[in-house]
């Protein structure tokens, strides 16, 4: 393995369990052709680089997440897990567009002094990687021990490794697949559309968009979750006719959401997620796996509604030597956070051979 | 079988093939214990009345259908088809809270002279099963021969079933449950939830909330097909970044919805969907199907991710004598419109037993 940092950016990566910024002063040109006059990446880094420099893990989060996966993936992630930070240097930087930190729809566009809002351009998985590799230059970083990612997260470190193919060493793309499915583009339309129909969301109040974003995240839950998890766990008794437990559980969720995320970002990443497609722009989507030299571990969660098992096999037998398993679970997509121990174990073994 | 059909009613089912309404000019109470002042029904007819009055076929819609099946269910009711006019007299009603017809929120309400819209009382299923009573009653049938229905409708059909014992020979249930599943809720709140998120829904105007109710279709679409529905159907080439078809297909069906439909009664109906609980007051849903005296077909599509084939099997068990068929099918829950042939002739084998 050569050199995996840089010397000279040593400073950057020593300052350990701490949310970092770096900040980009020229413009980020998206996949569009737009472009965003500078760009500010926050992320966390836990524990610290061995001599050899072949330590580090890149996590790469979903959707809704933040840097900090030691908070939102506990039991695979954190002190005493198997991604640890007595072991491991932990990367994980917050995703372009994303309101916990990196440049995104509540910033101040620089160009005219307004908050960017529903002006936010578009941008693809791509953009969103191409953010992470200007971080990874900053830092010094020539190999990656393990790229560790799921759902949205497992989008962008599969592009990420087929642009990169000498990067990752080791690769866990968990519930995700090669390209967004007509599904999965249909269930974030109708959140999409929900959206819309708030006209808050379309205002300059930098907090417009909650009610809207709360059913957007109610019909997210279903994708998340599966039939039996609701039947199992919001059943009423025979006499209920109203205020059913599912409805104020939906509620509950959507609340919940709109009180943490910004509308504007939820929407914008939602675009995002549609645009993930490996095979735009070379050949096809076969092609594109090819490419992947990482060792890969593909997981897929029993039951997930939103990425279908069947996307992680066609992924397994499309990067070179992949392994594949599928985790069991009572809970759909939402198990590749919930499932960690049944996880960490698979990726254990894998990392192990 | 007895005198099926009150000869002082006559009149009133001899006008085959017309919309027809009937006034009821009392307060109808509901199951809540509120009341509406008064209460308008209106239903199609097809066919005449035979001699021996052994010839009715009650059909109840779903949703957001109206009392028109030969429209909404082409190669099951209809010329030449096995429900057809020249064998059967066809009697649809338009449901309790409708927009097609019978009293809902966009009448007037007689005691203050303003529309119902979101002042609507709440209303179960077994409210609108009790409107389909008092229309009975007023036509003085006795005795039918088959009761058919799907999805919101096959709720109804086992509801009159369970109340009026001896009213059907034969029944023809289809994508439907013994009760509404948290699940089915779930996907309801969401849609409830984009409703709400769409403040002209609130106004007063008659029109109201009609990007709300778009979202709500959109998300109620993903639970009447299925994954490989839309995968099949609205794939784009590996280049597209956005519009996806999948995206427009869903603003399409949102489109169609709300031009065509209300969006508080699209509310109150969903309301209504929730309270299905054959057990309600009745000991058990075990119970309840017990009380079934009526030959029993009941009808699963493949896929239906709605109302999921165990319930029908649920449904089938619990009901005495009923036989059970699962429909092949690509559409999921809309295969209970769609697959009108394969089930055409299931019901045929099934009558003809």
């Amino acid at each position: 393995m050569t050199q995996a940092v840089k010397s000279t950016n040593q400073e950057h990566i020593n300052n350990p369990d701490t949310l970092q910024t770096y900040y980009h002063p020229l413009p980020f040109v998206l996949e569009s052709g737009e472009s965003l006059p500078e760009l500010r990446i926050t992320y966390h880094t836990f524990g610290k680089l061995n001599a050899k420099a072949d330590n580090i893990v890149w996590v790469t989060h979903a959707l809704t997440a933040n840097s900090d996966p030691t908070q939102w993936w506990p039991g695979l992630v954190g002190d005493n897990e198997l991604v640890n930070p007595e072991d491991h240097f932990i990367i994980c930087a917050n995703i372009l567009g994303s309101c916990y930190g990196t440049t995104g729809p509540r910033d101040f566009n620089p160009e005219n002094g307004e908050r960017y809002l529903t002006n936010f351009p578009d941008f693809t998985i791509r953009d969103i990687v191409r953010a992470h590799e200007l971080l990874r230059r900053h830092l010094g970083i020539e190999k990656i021990y393990l790229g560790l990612g799921g759902s949205m997260g497992g989008q962008q470190l599969m592009e990420w490794a087929i642009e990169s193919p000498e990067l990752f060493e080791n690769l866990c793309i968990l519930a995700t697949g090669a390209q967004s499915t007509p599904w999965g583009i249909a269930f974030r339309a109708a959140q999409r559309m929900a959206m819309e129909a708030d006209p808050s969301f379309f205002s300059s109040s930098p907090n417009g968009g909650k009610k809207g974003a709360e059913a957007a995240r109610a019909m997210a839950m279903i994708s998340y979750r599966t039939r039996e998890a609701f039947n199992s766990s919001q059943q009423d008794d025979n006499e209920t006719k109203d205020n059913f437990r599912a409805d104020s559980y939906q509620r509950y969720q959507g609340l919940k959401l709109s009180q943490r995320f910004d509308a504007r970002t939820y929407y914008i990443l939602s675009k995002a997620m549609d645009t993930h497609n490996v095979g735009r722009g070379r050949g096809s989507v076969a092609k594109a796996l090819s490419l992947v030299k990482a060792r890969t571990l593909v997981l897929g969660i029993q039951g997930d509604l939103l990425f279908a098992n069947e996307e992680q096999e066609h992924l397994a037998s499309h990067i070179p030597g992949a392994q594949l398993e599928i985790i069991p679970s009572h809970y759909g997509h939402d198990g590749f956070l919930i499932e960690a121990p049944a996880i960490s174990k698979s990726l254990d073994q894998f990392l192990k051979q």
